[in-house]
């Protein structure tokens, strides 16, 4: 399981090639959860999401030789974007298994970033066996998007950075963190357990995607049936293996929101803190807004808006309520990063 | 004319009130122009605009009696938001007088902020005369948008943090200001000249209100045909009398942008850097990304994101190129701040 060193060890790497993105105050929020909200703006990050710091953490962390051969993961969300200019900073290869049906303009990005695409039929064709292929054939190192202690360890200095710059005088009741695979959040947990015990740590997950909320209450790690939502980062059927193990031992409770809680929150980042902030990226602070019990207690909270990935026409649809640019995003590959890599 | 003490000392009374708002970096901005942008992100401001610097100055700056006694202006824009919300964390009285069409939710927003709004017709009353009865008759103080050595010097934090976060190991070339009023660029000027004189202070207008730019040609204040623009923050007619004073001794030069490539630059701050920013508050991101002469030679670059306030509705417009929001929006009260109180 990772530790805080392992998370001090990615802030070291990490130095210098991500952005320390700001912690954003905004007394509108404030006044309207009657609490101290100190928003981690990882929208701001490179790629427009904290995937960037484990994608770059993973990278930095093999070997020269493991480098020259390079990397290999499936994805068609912000990890194949992050993974993609990772490899490109570090000189080395890269290849992103993306479904046919990914959006041209993810793909387009990705290629942008210098990154060898290879699409795949998600319905023909076994993704796993397409991947070890690349493995077996090329030599090349699986990042996967979340169940890789590389890649965990790499997103948990979104919570180190958030305690250095807001914590230091007065500690946080609670982080509140979105939770997919368990990647981002599992790394937050292991910084915040180590640095900052008292601080509750609290997941948020789209009701139709409450996988982590249900193993938690299992007690292990269950798989859900998949609804559609907007926050299609979190489309994701059961927890990862290596998430899991830190999630059930450090995170205290998981809150879910609905999709009209997200565009809420959404508008409100827009139109009164000025932040772009994509579905997924906005279901931290939508629990927040709508007071949910996990949170109950705690006064001075640490929201991580994690990215801002969302085209200004989309955001525009989903704003309007217009439902069919958003169903048909929905819609798209809702399991393309489900399964990670053996 | 205001001087670099009075930039400080409003540093000092902003302390702990105003946001010290980030220094936002993008690469993939830095790549597409060919310099090192460092964005300073006043749309993080409280009211969403650096208006409340100068306007919580200026009333700091009265005496406890003339605190008293309120504060008055004309402004159906940011300045009044500003003014609103800085008189009321003085607990003192705000009157905003707003002409008869001013946009109901600016005046909502207005008045949440706990002033009290007097509506006047455009038309048919004098705007001095409505002023100049709240001054003889209730005894308070006008603070103008932007022609009040205070205001200017509030508004000058602005470049003081700047020149502080991100100057220390290596001089701007330049810093890029948009300029309606004047009131930023006078304040912005007067602390780069005296703190970092090698770095070019570049104003900004639109094509359509380019009143400093001529009357810098001129060597004089001239007065300019306004035509539409969706700048409305900038659709002035003349400089102020006290901005002209600043702004003719400090500021190097004025570029001038349209209302397309402001709206481009609004898409790229939204789908690349994730921020919220206003047609004004882009326009000097616009002068950067267009490659205007007037930064010739300049690779490390401050630029001001002056505000971000609209609403998502219109955004969505304007970045769909529809002319109807962004007309209605345009045609409204485009002089409501041009011309100082006396």
């Amino acid at each position: 399981m990772i530790g805080l060193e392992d998370v001090r060890a990615a802030a070291r790497r990490l130095d210098g090639v991500a952005h320390r993105t700001p912690v954003v105050r905004s007394r509108t929020l404030d006044a309207r959860t009657g609490r101290e909200l100190l928003l981690k703006a990882e929208n701001l990050q490179r790629v427009g999401a904290f995937k960037f710091r484990g994608a770059y953490n993973a990278i930095a962390s093999l070997t020269e030789a493991e480098r020259a051969r390079g990397v290999v993961t499936v994805s068609s969300g912000n990890h194949a974007q992050a993974l993609a200019l990772a490899a490109r900073l570090h000189g080395a290869p890269a290849l992103i298994l993306m479904p046919d049906d990914a959006p041209d303009t993810k793909v387009a990005a990705t290629a942008g970033h210098g990154a060898e695409i290879a699409r795949f039929d998600r319905y023909a064709e076994d993704r796993e066996a397409v991947l070890a292929a690349a493995v077996a054939e090329r030599g090349m190192t699986p990042v996967h998007a979340y169940d890789d202690p590389r890649v965990m360890a790499g997103q948990g200095t979104v919570a180190l950075e958030l305690l250095e710059d807001a914590a230091r005088d007065e500690p946080l009741d609670a982080l509140v963190v979105p939770v997919g695979g368990g990647g981002l959040i599992s790394g937050c947990a292991t910084a915040v357990t180590a640095l900052a015990p008292s601080t509750r740590v609290v997941g948020v997950e789209p009701e139709a995607g409450d996988d982590v909320r249900r193993s938690l209450a299992a007690g292990e790690r269950v798989r859900v049936p998949v609804a559609p939502t907007i926050a299609d980062g979190q489309q994701l059927d059961r927890p990862g293996e290596r998430t899991w193990e830190v999630i059930r031992e450090r995170v205290d409770a998981v809150a879910v929101v609905s999709d009209a809680e997200i565009v809420e929150a959404m508008r409100l980042l827009f139109e009164r803190v000025k932040l772009v902030v994509e579905p997924s990226g906005a279901c931290a602070l939508a629990a927040v807004l709508a007071g949910r019990p996990e949170l109950d207690g705690a006064r001075r909270v640490g929201v991580v808006l994690s990215g801002g990935n969302v085209g200004a026409d989309r955001f525009a649809a989903l704003v309007a309520g217009r439902p069919a640019a958003a169903g048909a995003q929905g819609a798209r590959s809702p399991l393309a990063e489900t399964r990670p890599p053996r």
